[in-house]
């Protein structure tokens, strides 16, 4: 897992460096005209869509649905997805009920774009048109190389419609940004310090840091066994907070912008209510830091290699093995 | 909660007697061509939001938006919903974002419908037109009454498109099976016992039951403080089974259909690897029994009342006031 974390920046920029051709794939399989985008993902790569969809909301104006396999796999509803760009993203490539899905909506109308890291597999076969990641084969079973190649690629997919701060200037600085974080594991050990003797965690954020919180809940589940739950700033007011009365650790994650005030107020009402709250992100008191210089758009990449530095050091603070927590496999079946 | 519990099969009965004015109210607000669903929506009412989803997709075939609020309200992103139905699901009508959510829609070219309990709310103001729960007044902050409501609601909504389920024979069969099961408090209290000595909890399902075991999570957080997160089955196995390892308490929910197999299935996983995973559900080996006799689409109804039971006994068990968990309120800001 750490090898592979510290590949990310050359994996980036190996991507970033095919922006132009990238553009011309969602163009050529782009529906015209553009009615709705269904992401089709579980998983970390289901993150990877959640930062995804906010920035194909930005560039496309219309709403994105989050795809419910079942209801194509099992309900065996023959859904229309008549001017619907379906965007299926996997890791490998090879989940089952992913793979069918596509398929499925390909049958039925859609327009389909897979992004995976596999340009051989039987989702790159399913689909119209396909995003290989190229970042290589992915030894640990949490996948993290995959996971910031994804939203780099959902990015540079959105942006091929519209600009939404993945141009090529802010794209040539996030690798060195990356590396920067990579080279400062210290705040992440203290937050895994922090998190040595809890049994549970909450993690919090606003728009388009979301995805990136529920990775880092996922990511520190996968290698700890730490239950660890995400919740939107707005969804935890309506019911969870009741949870933060005993002294739960919560990380919330903020970016200067539209989102911020949203959850630096839930944290001041987190702390009242007498939650243990740590801060990740540039805004004052924070605990794990990254760069105010580059958009919020790509904030989600920078706060999810955040998140991978805490989840690698709380396992191995834990004495875990963080390449192969207990009974997970790369290949999962539905 | 107790109380309002209770006058849900009156409650359910008297919205089911409305089913020819509410498909009238649908068919009246339908943009046509139907393109996609966006069902705004916060808390219990995005629960029940979840349930409809399916039920919605079930009925139109075309893909169902879950709406993120802040691409409207913060990050100010010019939407089109040009042959879109925004559904808006509110208990008061009053939470200040979901409002601005569909006055912005239906500026922006969608036709918007809100459920709510208050038809002389901003909410229904805000809307082209408005499905009044007529439930009467939630005096609990764990909204009972208004979210058995709001499914039905969703329910009735998608029948007048196509028959998903909830034709008028189940419909009238609905308020006996929730009076029985109302009548019978002693399974929950059970599993209450079960969980007293619990600090966290994992409930599961897939489908169309997703929504209510996402309820009853929320249910119990509200009302005990437990952490209670929610998964898909399938998701589930997309990493988070990693937490499985240290005898985690999860409730699973499964009603036979087309996705049990799959519940079933991981339930068997779960225990391998250590879980105490208890049923809910008219299957084998389940703690919290319902009918068979009416279809899967309305099990989402029982599956939440029987999830209501466990959180009201569970927090008489741990000596908690069900009514007022710590610092909710009714209407929440964001």
């Amino acid at each position: 897992m750490a090898a592979e974390m510290a590949e990310q920046p050359d994996r980036l920029a190996g991507l970033f460096d095919r922006s132009a051709e990238i553009a011309r794939t969602v163009r050529a399989v782009a529906p015209e005209p553009w009615g709705t985008t269904v992401v089709v993902a579980r998983g970390s790569s289901d993150h990877a869509a959640t930062c995804g969809r906010y920035l194909l909301e930005m560039a496309t104006r219309r709403p994105v649905s989050s795809a419910s396999p079942s209801i194509s796999t099992r309900y065996r509803v023959p859904m229309d997805f008549a001017g619907c760009l379906v965007v299926a993203a996997s890791q490998s490539g090879r989940t089952p009920e992913i793979v069918e899905t596509v398929q499925l909506a390909r049958a039925h109308g859609g327009r389909t774009l897979a992004i995976t890291n596999d340009g051989e597999s039987p989702l790159a076969a399913a689909a119209d048109a396909t995003i290989a990641l190229g970042v290589g084969i992915e030894q640990a079973v949490p996948a993290t190389k995959t996971v910031t190649a994804q939203i780099a690629a959902f990015g540079l997919v959105a942006e091929a419609v519209r600009p939404v701060g993945f141009g090529p200037e802010v794209c040539a600085r996030i690798p060195a940004e990356v590396a920067g974080l990579l080279a400062d594991a210290e705040p992440a050990g203290a937050i895994a310090d922090w998190l040595s003797t809890a049994n549970r965690l909450v993690t919090v954020a606003r728009g388009l840091l979301g995805g990136a919180a529920a990775e880092t809940a996922l990511k520190i589940q996968e290698t700890t066994s730490l239950l660890a739950a995400f919740y939107s700033a707005a969804d935890l007011r309506h019911g969870p907070i009741a949870t933060a009365s005993r002294a739960l650790p919560v990380l919330a994650f903020a970016h200067p912008g539209p989102t911020a005030a949203d959850v630096l107020g839930l944290v001041d009402d987190l702390r009242r209510r007498g939650a243990d709250v740590r801060l990740a992100g540039p805004v004052d008191g924070s605990s794990l830091w990254w760069s105010t210089e580059l958009p919020e758009a790509v904030a989600p990449i920078t706060a999810v290699v955040r998140g991978q530095q805490v989840a690698l050091a709380l396992a191995r603070a834990l004495g875990r093995d963080p390449d192969h927590p207990s009974g997970l496999s790369k290949v999962t079946a539905t």
